[in-house]
């Protein structure tokens, strides 16, 4: 008897999927643009609308989609300007300026509400960049952490559809057990990976910078609505280191710097197994009390 | 003899004068941006075009002075597409979501060139909000260094116009007298401010979240050409501590994470003399060996 293969599409994959879309009169004299669209996806949904780090990564592939794309991202900003709709989204990137070597990224996803009122839900910007090797080091001291196969993989007792994506092992500083305002520090470290399994790129690594829960839950054990306002990734790595990582775990350490009146920062850092560090990332949250 | 009373303004307050332009006919459906001249100001140039801490702070500036504008600043963003050349620029900022406290902005800076070709030099994203008090705490740990009157000013061997607009005082980490290539870390303190004194805006703490000199310089004791790609800034205050902070030092704090490939990053913290953590900032920067 013959095997049958599937031929599955990773689910993030799919979520990634971008349909190119012909421009509209309105945007004569902006040719280089390009227009997509996207769609949001059930595995990665969040509690009101979808996970902020895939809708990240969409924005980030319109770039790494793009015919005209120089080289490879160096930073990303997006900033959250509304919860998604479920449904589809457009997406619009434009390299607004492109040097010998690098090339300077404007991101929009709008989505048509039920007025049929065109609305910006996130704007981005990426610079993306051909790298030339030159001398390299690491300040960051990796976190000495047991290996992630020794780690329990979390449990949430209410899950959200996105959590299931990421099979996330925490080292330290897991979600709270018990909300009982009980103030304590904001770091969190974790082994992380895509679930199923899935070899990194740009994008993967995109999402998994916003994997972290609010550091302002942590920080207090205290568990007010917050929502991730911007986010930045500086990657440390080009296309050969991610797929060298393939996929192996990543070491992730976040931890809050203030806050105040409504709005705490994040900073995080991603490892691979090896040490290598792929990326740093920074993002400010609103919370509500 | 009556006294004459100088009434000078400000050259930081010079710098960031933006003159009211029409909107062109190519921004037809675009109603809600505005759009500004400005003009790149002695006092402030670098090696190669203004200082980047000024480029940001002028964009800043569009957003604070147009009338839309809700809140105050909770994030920004600017990132540096190519040098400005000496004159004038044009400066777009625009609203492009607003919700009902918080909103969201596309800044760009433009020039035209000798071909009189218009060319984008920073693209820009903000986040504005109306704040409310909330439960606030500082994470950070202020480093304990000696008080600015004790600390001396930093002289620099040749420097550049926009390092005589800062009255700077290196607690730890100064500038490399030998440049003998001796690896060390990348670590700066210093007391920094306006030179002449000048109270404390979010335009002139955007400026000095820019001040540090290249990690890369301090790390490795070699000076390789550089250039900031991109910076954030994430603001832990409102106006109300700002004006309090009036024209006191700050102590600011900065070190990088991973040199890789052309590219290092740098993250940093900005006190006030009284302990508030104003401001966090993160930039990407170019090294060419």
């Amino acid at each position: 008897m013959k095997k049958t293969t599937v031929s599955a599409v990773h689910p993030l994959d799919q979520a990634l999927t971008l349909t190119p879309v012909a421009n509209t009169a309105h945007e004569h004299g902006r040719e280089a643009a390009r227009h997509w669209q996207g769609q949001t996806h059930h595995d990665y949904m969040n509690m009101v609308g979808p996970f902020g780090g895939l809708i990240a990564a969409q924005a980030m592939n319109a770039v790494l989609q793009h015919p005209e794309l120089l080289g490879e991202p160096i930073s990303f900003t997006a900033n959250f300007a509304a919860a998604l709709q479920e449904g589809s989204f457009r997406a619009e990137a434009r390299p607004v300026r492109t040097n010998r070597s690098t090339q300077h990224w404007q991101i929009t996803l709008s989505q048509t509400n039920s007025e049929g009122v065109d609305s910006v839900v996130l704007t981005a910007t990426a610079v993306t960049a051909k790298r030339r090797q030159t001398w390299s080091a690491v300040d960051a001291v990796m976190p000495d952490v047991p290996p992630p196969a020794t780690v329990a993989r979390a449990t949430q007792p209410k899950p959200v559809a996105w959590v299931r994506r990421y099979d996330m092992r925490p080292c330290a500083g897991e979600v709270p057990t018990e909300w009982n305002g009980t103030e304590a520090d904001s770091l969190t470290q974790l082994w992380m990976r895509d679930d199923p399994p899935r070899p990194l790129d740009f994008c993967s690594l995109t999402a998994l910078a916003d994997v972290f829960y609010p550091r302002v839950w942590r920080r207090r054990a205290f568990m007010t609505p917050v929502g991730t306002v911007s986010m930045t990734v500086y990657f440390h790595a080009s296309a050969a280191e991610l797929a060298a990582t393939g996929t192996d775990y990543l070491l992730g350490q976040a931890r809050a710097q203030s806050f105040f009146n409504g709005f705490f920062d994040q900073s995080a850092e991603l490892w691979n197994e090896s040490g290598h560090l792929l990326a740093t990332t920074h993002q400010i949250v609103y919370f509500k009390e």
